[in-house]
Formats: structure tokens, sequence, C-alpha cells
């Protein structure tokens, strides 16, 4: 319908060929209560593994020798998943990197120096001879190496394509965007990534923070304008309110396209994931978290009910049933309608018509104007009714 | 950068103009643990009118009479925001809406019918039919009058077009386009929106799922493309996992024009509704809650840590203090750095050099990697240190 959605850009890519980066042993440790033991973190790794990610982020083996330890240790469980580790633009923890034994290196750069240095020209120079001396100490390792700018968003573009452009062609596998505030807007982001797929030939990746609540769909956004690999956490714990969560990210994806999504992950683990992590940091799993929010499949208003009786699809784009999850229809309360009390009579075997049916919900939004009920109370109320019918006949 | 960003409505609308319509009185009484009494609806009107929103939405008179009653007494209050009702497309409950007091009435046709009907095309007829009806009804009492479709992401856009069109003849103030399962993209939303305001005159409304987690985005990207007004519910209660919440919005709102928003809201109000809406549909408010999550203002990373000390706006796109919230730095954890450190040692008024601290941070990392350490960890290892040296001294 609008220009853009004419341009050959606006042909979305394959979900399942989204690239997953799992940072809940990088990022994850950035958030406030994420303390995770060696065991812990090997745990994580081998549920994430299971799932069915493509990589996964570690903290820098620079951090303290216990990071570096973990590191050494998980990149020797000989995972499915690509091992990667997250360093600072700098020799000295390149090099502890390589020794760490993880398949890839992810190096960024620091917002500070970015920001600051960016207000005169000479400090892209200075960036990109940096990343040339890392880059070129780590060729010949056989590493997969990403290179990424951090507050990529408040960065001047050009100064960060001439970087991007230049590490591209000094031939990383690579190129990270990102929103390390969570001040992107997915306009924002589309028209970035998007730019930025025209510049170089090297795979793109995005790590989003959610500080406005946009983490999810700028990273879906960054997908769809050719970003080739996205990070995420579980639950997406991290810095602050965190980034991307691996279930959003997915569900997002799964709509596109559940058959491919079905076979990629292994998704009824989703919510075990989930779980241990939020008990490992202390903290609840969002009542409005995706997919496993404990009232994510649960349907209440008359409207939605008797639509949901009939066809799930109509107030339904996840099958909760793909996640091993169940759905629920609450009748018990003044939004219901007459047709969701039928098939709850139906359920209990109660030959009910239509007009007793209507009498029957007029009775519980009565009932349900006082005080909350429960489906007992419906159930009293059906077989009350039934039997009055029967005493009178 | 991107052709769309050349045209005139890439061209962003003033943020300080996007109208809210607080729905957590319709929509939030659709949540699963939601049963609000008249005198909670009472004091979360008032709340929110203090808070600034500009329109309230109540649930239909016709659900229940306690509805119909809480409906009389609200429009009663003579608050500042303007009272809404919400009622399906049918000429009784539109009389009941009129004689609630309610200054607009939001209409909107069930999904089912929509679905169903639209694979022929009589049924556009019919709903215009119907609605014809129901706008003359309503017409002459100087009501806000809104026409809504549900599920307008999986209808016919063409059949969806005509209906907007022949109900914006009719004369209605409002045409509602709602993600009722939460199934858009934010591009998906920016077509549909910008297609829609490029064919009627009047004022356009979004009303976004969050099963996704694209709320919020979807959201922005709606008043981005010509949306005005936006329906929120405190903390996004609703159907399912909800809907954008009202902080999210605000807070998307908010990075675009701090200063215009801070005079629009009283933002420090904000915790306070979302804690007791909490209490009172027994919910946490989630730890990566927008603005608000307990999270959402610590920082823990040593170069995050090390730039916030230099200059918050570093890493933070929001003032804690415009919401009544603080900023918490902490550095007892193992991803500290001794700039973090110095600053600790400076509030403690310890002079140390940097050779000392870059020893403690070292001996901290090596506490860190066994254990979780609280500051007062952090503040014993400087005064020891302290006093070791002037032992030594």
């Amino acid at each position: 319908m609008s220009p853009e959605s004419m341009s050959p850009e606006s042909m979305p890519p394959e979900p399942r060929s989204c690239r997953i980066i799992e940072s809940t042993l990088r990022e994850g440790e950035q958030f406030a209560n994420a303390f995770f033991g060696t065991e812990q973190k090997i745990e994580i790794a081998k549920r994430l593994d299971a799932f069915g990610v493509d990589c996964m982020e570690l903290t820098s083996p620079a951090a303290s020798d216990g990071s570096r330890r973990d590191c050494e240790r998980i990149a020797g469980l000989g995972l499915r998943a690509k091992i990667l580790t997250h360093i600072r633009c700098h020799p000295d923890d390149a090099r502890l990197a390589v020794e760490t034994g993880a398949q890839g290196i992810d190096i960024v750069f620091g917002t500070s120096s970015l920001l600051r240095e960016f207000s005169h020209g000479r400090s892209v120079d200075q960036i990109v001879e940096r990343a040339a001396e890392v880059i070129e100490l780590l060729r010949g390792h056989d590493l997969e190496i990403r290179f990424s700018s951090e507050d990529s968003f408040r960065s001047d573009p050009e100064d960060l394509f001439r970087i991007y452009q230049t590490v591209d062609r000094l031939g990383v596998h690579r190129v990270g965007i990102a929103d390390t505030v969570g001040v992107a807007s997915p306009r924002a982001v589309s028209q970035l990534v998007g730019r930025l797929r025209e510049l170089v030939g090297c795979d793109i990746e995005f790590h989003g923070h959610n500080d406005t609540g946009c983490a999810i769909a700028n990273a879906l956004c960054a997908f769809d304008a050719g970003a080739t690999h996205i990070d995420t956490s579980v639950l997406g714990i991290g810095e602050r309110n965190g980034i991307t969560s691996l279930g959003g990210l997915v569900a997002g994806l799964y709509v596109r396209d559940p058959d491919g999504i079905r076979e990629r992950y292994d998704l009824p683990l989703l919510r075990g994931i989930e779980n241990f992590v939020a008990e490992l940091v202390g903290i609840d799993v969002p009542f409005n978290n995706v997919v496993t929010g404990f009232c994510a499949f649960t349907h209440k208003a008359g409207i939605h009910a008797k639509a949901m009786l009939n066809n799930p699809s109509t107030y339904e784009i996840l099958d909760p049933a793909d996640f091993g999850l169940e759905r629920y229809i609450n009748v018990a309360h003044k939004l219901t309608g007459w047709n969701a009390l039928r098939h709850r009579a139906e359920q209990l075997n109660l030959e009910l018509d239509e007009r007793e049916l209507r009498e029957i919900t007029r009775q519980l939004k009565k009932l349900a104007d006082d005080k909350p009920l429960g489906l007992s109370d419906v159930d009293t109320l059906l077989r009350s009714h039934r039997s009055q019918e029967m005493t009178l006949s």
C-alpha cells in the first residue's frame, strides 16, 4: 500500500533463517540480580542448546578469572550452538578470548569513546586503526569475528557506515548495530539496518534494549530490514530493564511461519528455561510475558469466549499446544455471554435451552456485579436452575 | 536515508499532541484477575485524571446493571478527562450508553462477524447499514462518536477502508483500528494507519494487543503514521497478556520530547497508579516494566558505571527524577571497574590512588567470582586496604 511496501526490500525474509545469539550468559549477567555460578551457567547453556539457539554469547574472559574459566568450560562442552565471547576492542582482551577456545569473538566499541570522539573526525580513523589491529590478531585462528558499535542510534550514521564498511573489507563475518540505551523507534531501526544492508556484504547483528518497551518489535524490524542475527536473553534480562527476550523474538517469528519455527526450535522447552532463569535471578515471570505469562491464553469477554469456542484462531495467533501450554476460557464474570454458558452446560451434560441459558446469564451477571466468582459458582447456578426446571416439569 | 524518510509523512507528529484513551476500566476489566468494585473504579478514574489522560473508556452499560451504574457514577464525577463507553454496534446498547451521561461512545464491530462475513461482499453493506442506524441514533446527543473494526489486520483492507470512508462521511469523530489478536508487525501498523490517514478526514484511534510483545512499539508506529488517539491500560492489563501500557506509551513519547511530556502529564504519579492497580488485580509490577521496573535505572557493567558517573545521559534516555525515581549504580560484582570503585572511595572520603584502586578491583573481582557481594563488601575492602596503606606508611 505504501511506497515502502512496493520495494523489493519489503519482501520479508524467511523467519526460520533468523539466527539467534543468546546472550543470557553475557548481557544477562549484567542484570541487577544476576549471579551465575559455573554449574548454573552450564545448565543454562545446555537448556538453550536443546531449545535450538544458533549461538551463545558469554561474558568477556577479561572480566575476571572466573569468567575466563567458565568461558573455557562452556566452549569445551561440545554443544551444537556456536560459543561466542564478548570483548572490548583491545589486543589484550582478544588474546585472552582466543585462548578460551570460543568459536567466535564479538568485538564491541565503548559508547563513551564513540560519543566523545565522533565530535571530531580523526576518531573514526583511530577506531578503524584499533579495529584493524585486533582483527589482524584474530585472523588465522579460524574464528567468527563480529565488530559492533555501541549506542549506534546516537552516533553519526555516516561515521558509523565508514567504520562498518572498513571492517567489512577487513574481513569480519558480522557487523553489529546496538541500541544500547533503548532509544530507537521501530522506524529508526528499519532505516539504519536497511541502509547498512546496502553498504556491507557481511552478516548484520542487532542488539536492542527495552527502556521504552520496543526491544522485541525493534528486533523484528531489524530482521525484516536485513539483519541476519538477533541478540536475545531469557526473559530479556540484562542491564537496566533488559533486551529482546528469547520467547518474544521466537513468538514474533512463529506467527509468520508456525510450521517453520516449530521445526526449528523445541518450543515446549521455553517455559522451563524461563522458570529456571527466573528462579536463579530471583524474579517472577511477568504476568504479561509473551507466550508464558500466566494469562497469555486466558479468554474472558463474552464475545471472545463465544468465538474461541467456535474457532480458537479467531482470538489466538499462537497455538498454546505448540508451546506445551493450555488455553483457559473464563466464563465466571459479568462480561460473560449465554453462548459461553451453553458450552459449560454441555460439558456438565445439562440440557438447557436458550431461554433458560439467557436467564441464568442474567442471574450470573447480577452475582458477578457484587463479588468475584469461580467456575463452581457457574456450575452451581446451571445445576440449580436445571433442577428447578425438573421439579417444575 | 530510505525513500520513506524523505517523504513528508515521515515528519513525526508532536509527541504532546498524542491523545490517550485510557481503557483500564474497559479493556482492563477483561484482564483475567480483574474485578473492580465501584469505589475502586472511581479511585482509578481519579488517579488517571490527575495523571492527565485525555479520555477514559468504560465497560459497556449493556454488560451488567453494575456496569451501567458505574458508568453513570464516573460520568457524573466531573473529571477533566472525557468519559467514553464501549458498545457493540447495536441500537439497544446505544440507547443505554446515551442514558449513562458518557461524553463519547466507542462503537465496535465483533471480529467473528467481520471475519465470517467479509468472505462475501454484501456483508460490507450490512455493516454500513447497521452502523448508519446506530450513528443516526446517537447524533443530536452532542456525543463524540467512534466507530472501530475488530481484528483489523486480518480483514480485507479494501473492505475496511470502504467502511471507514462511509462512517467518516456519516460524521463519526473517530475511526478505530484494532490489532485485537496482537498479530500486527510495526511495519503493518505503519502501512495500514498511513493508508487510512489518506482516506478519512476524522481522527484515527489505534488499539493494539501484546501477544508478541509489540503493543508499545505498534502504538508509537500508529501515532507516527497518523493516528491521533492511542488506547492504553495501566501496566497494559487486558484480555490475554493485554495491550499497550500507559507507562510504556508515555515513556516512548517522553524520549522524543521530555519537556513537552513533563508539562503534559504528572509523571511522578505513574508509579502510584501502577502499584494501586497491580494490588487490585493481584499481580506484581513486571521486573522489566518500562520506567517503574525495579531495575529500570540500575547500572551494573563497569563500562556503563564509569560513563554514568561522568554523564548519566550516556546510558539513560529517561531521567528517573522526572518520574520521581532514583538511579542506582551497582559496583559490587565482577563486571565492575576501578573507575566505579574510585567514585565509591570518594563517597567514603578515602584517598586511594589508581594503583591502589586497580589492586582493590582485582581483589573484588576475585571475591565476586565466588559469591554475590553487597556494597558493604566493597566498602570493607576499600577501608581495609586504606588502613593497610596507613599502617605501612
